[in-house]
């Protein structure tokens, strides 16, 4: 039986609990009503009243395909709202395996106190000085834990971002090779993490084995029709393993909502360069890898291996949102530049979207030329030098950049960079940027889905008419899958399939041993947002929070000269519950 | 009769209109109603769309002592509340007797555009290239202007605070001798004016005569009885014209509510050595003046000159709040290093108090020590090299350099830093830092009158008992003697004496040769309260952001061991209306 693993930071003790009044969660459902039930709305996320949770999905740590996936929780520095970050890798397996479903870290230690690396093993845990991994790059740091603990650990761990407490920082998590090219990206936890003086948290599930199902045949036999519901949607078996998640750049430049130079425009002239398609291509030649899982189990792979001119690995998981951030949103056009930042933030442990919106900022600002990849890189890389002014600014964030900058364009929502699409021209996906609890977040709320892609459904992206219903369903969903530990990527399956949400069902049901239906599906979505709803409005948000920058809504935007014209009201009704 | 003047800050096109739909109003209920009249509450404050309003008050410009204050409203960059920002100095004077009851900058530049003066007379309105001027800090852009225009002119000016949109920046106004010592500090509206890019507005009311009573001889009178009432309390006539507003460090000290050490204590060791005794004394010792006036026309001289130990002229307007916020509340204990630290602000165009508590946080953070006036200087001169990415933070304030330095105990309301009281041991002032338009500021409704001071009534300080109802009518008039253009100071005469308020009334009437009775100058405070709020509900505001940080509740404050107890619900009924 899965336990709570709580720890407190500053006196170095810690228990395993009981799940308690928390059975039946898991992920999202578990960070967020953790959250809601433990930390003071009104703390200062930075404070030793806030805490950060880490919990494995409903079903992680099984035979499940694609449930795999962390989600991280905590009261956000950037956001001031609940934030649930999520990330794949090899941490929620492990820790399911562990017999763990979620660590809390609590309190923090006393000023100028050094770093510290927790270990757990199925013997306990331990807490080690990490005097040599402080201020390291995730990637150096890995190395390090590599030598050190051997090479079948799972870590979540933080970069200098998070060590100095910015509010960008991700929560990195290492893939099956060890690498930290995972994140927990929006929401900056890890500078939560920081301000609790955690750098790492290594898992070592030797001597475990994958959590059983209590039916066990019922089990199996579910896991195989979900393995051939995934396998059945041409999205999920074609589309993301032969291209990635960028296949969307030439879809959305098509679409004119690309946003572009700082969302100006909705297509950019050198998308062609920065697609998918272009990806394949070169990684092909240079003998990278196109398919690449995040996690042991995955079978979408939508991940890859990205490798320099010379055939050495650069960076993984290179996805739509960082090519777009780096690339359109900056003018950025030469692939090899775009990769080596999407390697810089992970190194820094940064999220991408974040960053990609405050390099547009710099780049409004006039503090570097637009489409200078170089000196971006240079300005990311210098938060790992905490003599640099200029790396506290940059890794703060869009909101931060553009007040310091002397920005009046700002894509944020509650404080949050906007993704890659934009809301003018992909309006379900812009009431989602407005309404969800986390700041503008695509994942929230995925309209994306029946706006462009026509999965599970068809609804014109510019116009008004359907969108508020398709984001709320799809936020009840999303909470859902984010709950169970599944990737999200599988709903492009369970949409289009009348057997897919049954089928996840099922799965609980064989797990638990005990009933679950549909309709308990359901309500798991519905209750993790009524959490994340109950924070926010004892945190001092509401419903005039809801709404996008006024510039969407005075600047048309090429080509199809949208603006945003929900109202105020419009979204206030759109709110989820 | 009085016009509005508008200036496109774009188009360099200006107009003079009646006052029409604003006849009546004056000062602060001026600024408030044009903002909310003219200014979508949502837009960024940096945009096109925002306004910087300077109003003269209804009574400025005429024989009325104390009468020379300045409006600046705006949608505050740094709070992003409407915001009126008060000052001294010969500004409103010289604009009213122009007949010009309010300039409005409207619109501003492309980007690129330089920096433009503005500078007015009785012919007209010319703009000149600022070429000359830009980035310079204030002293040395005034004896530019004074070298150009002559010494009676009055002027309004930024420094490179204001040109690079800090969000701490002030608008610096000359004082008698042309010096740039006053301020209208709070909320950022030297970036306002300088995301405009206008440098100065110069006025020469050469040619020009006061304001005169369209009932002469009742105007005579009543300024006759209104200098009497000034003359004939303690506060205004001894207290303030001896030790200057720095008279209340010793006062607020014994009284255990001067925040010291980013509000730790509530004493301070060294108080006597930066108390406004030692001030006089240190100005008497070295040949300067203990008593000056801010503006033509001032009785109550609190403004002094303090003076180096050469006998040279340091810095003025050298008040009570600027010598805690760099004294007390960051242990720097030499009253040369606070003066340097005042002059520094004013040169470089920055709040005082939102600096005091941004250097606060620099020692929090570890990026200077505590007590360090030196190194304190030399952070706050940062803003003026626009290539060091560390004046970007330090001219953003308090709750931004937070941010960036990874500080968890953040004194602000509505991200704006708290003065020079702290609110566990003067419940009152805690009261009106809560619930104000304006975020944290004491001048909104000043209960140190009735807390400690026993101005105007007697309720204990540590309780709650009064102070919500104490709080809320000094907030209706202080709004109103904003709007009639008077000193704040002239309250604490105003308070104690039956007939300072039907003065008032009188003062108006026979001003305007029409009714105007106590009523009306309360309606007058009411209705500008209303406007605001009016428009802070407009951009997003609501109860949930009128509470002050968790740590004023957690944290007993010595020797009292007060905490804040007023609870959210508790400021929901103490809104003003």
């Amino acid at each position: 039986m899965s336990k709570i693993l709580r720890i407190n930071t500053r006196t170095k003790e810690f228990k395993f609990e009981e799940l308690g009044k928390y059975l039946g969660l898991g992920g999202r459902a578990l960070t967020s009503r953790i959250v809601l039930d433990e930390v003071p709305a009104t703390a200062h996320a930075l404070s030793a009243a806030n805490k950060l949770v880490a919990a494995a999905g409903v079903l992680t740590g099984t035979i499940v395909a694609n449930s795999g996936r962390i989600s991280l929780g905590a009261k956000s520095p950037l956001t001031g709202t609940i934030k649930e970050s999520n990330s794949g890798g090899q941490f929620a397996q492990k820790l399911a395996k562990l017999g763990i479903l979620a660590i809390v870290l609590e309190d923090k230690p006393e000023e100028g106190a050094g770093f510290t690396n927790i270990i757990i093993t199925k013997d306990g845990v331990k807490f080690e000085a990490a005097s040599e991994m402080e201020g390291l790059g995730t990637y150096a740091c890995m190395d390090k834990i590599l030598a050190k603990f051997g090479s079948k650990i799972g870590a979540m761990l933080i970069g200098p971002g998070g060590e100095t407490c910015r509010m960008a920082a991700s929560v990195q998590f290492s893939d099956p090779e060890g690498r930290p090219s995972r994140a927990a990206g929006r929401g900056g936890l890890g500078a939560v993490m920081g301000s609790k003086k955690v750098k790492a948290i290594v898992l070592d599930d030797a001597g475990c084995s994958m959590v059983p199902g209590v039916d066990a045949e019922k089990f199996k036999a579910a896991g195989k029709r979900w393995v051939e519901i995934l396998k059945g949607h041409p999205v999920t078996s074609q589309g993301l393993p032969g291209f990635g998640t960028a296949i969307l750049v030439n879809i959305i430049n098509e679409a004119g909502a690309l946003p572009t130079k700082n969302f100006r425009d909705g297509r950019f002239e050198h998308a062609a360069a920065i697609s998918g398609e272009a990806i394949a291509e070169t990684i092909t030649k240079r003998g990278g890898k196109v398919k690449h899982g995040c996690h042991t189990g995955c079978i979408i792979q939508c991940s890859q291996e990205y490798v320099d001119k010379a055939g050495k690995y650069l960076t993984s998981g290179f996805e739509y949102e960082t090519v777009w951030a780096f690339g359109a949103n900056t003018l950025i056009k030469d692939l090899d530049d775009i990769a080596a930042l999407d390697r810089a933030c992970d190194d820094m442990g940064l999220d991408t979207i974040e960053l990609g919106n405050t390099i547009a900022m710099a780049m409004e600002g006039g503090i570097i030329a637009w489409g200078d990849g170089k000196a971006a890189e240079k300005l990311i890389r210098k938060v790992g030098d905490k003599s640099d002014a200029m790396g506290r600014i940059i890794g703060n964030g869009t909101g931060f950049a553009a007040q310091a900058f002397g920005v009046d364009r700002v894509p944020v929502v509650k404080n949050q960079a906007l993704p890659a699409y934009d809301p003018r021209s992909v309006k379900g996906v812009g009431v989602t940027y407005c309404t969800t609890t986390q700041g503008a977040d695509h994942t929230a709320g995925y309209a994306v889905c029946q706006n462009i892609l026509k999965v599970g459904g068809d609804v014109a992206p510019t116009g008004k008419a359907g969108q508020i219903e398709i984001s709320k369903n799809l936020q009840v969903a999303t909470a859902a899958v984010d709950a169970l530990g599944l990737c999200l990527f599988v709903a492009f399956a369970v949409l289009d399939n009348a057997d897919g949400v049954p089928c996840i069902a099922d799965l609980v049901a064989a797990l638990t041993g005990k009933p679950y239906t549909v309709d308990d599906v359901v309500n798991l979505g519905i209750n993790t947002l009524k959490d994340e709803i109950a924070f926010n409005t004892a945190a001092g948000f509401t419903a005039k929070d809801d709404q996008l920058p006024d510039f969407f809504k005075n600047e048309p935007l090429p080509p199809h000269g949208t603006v945003w014209d929900f109202t105020a009201e419009e979204m206030q009704a759109a709110k989820v519950c």
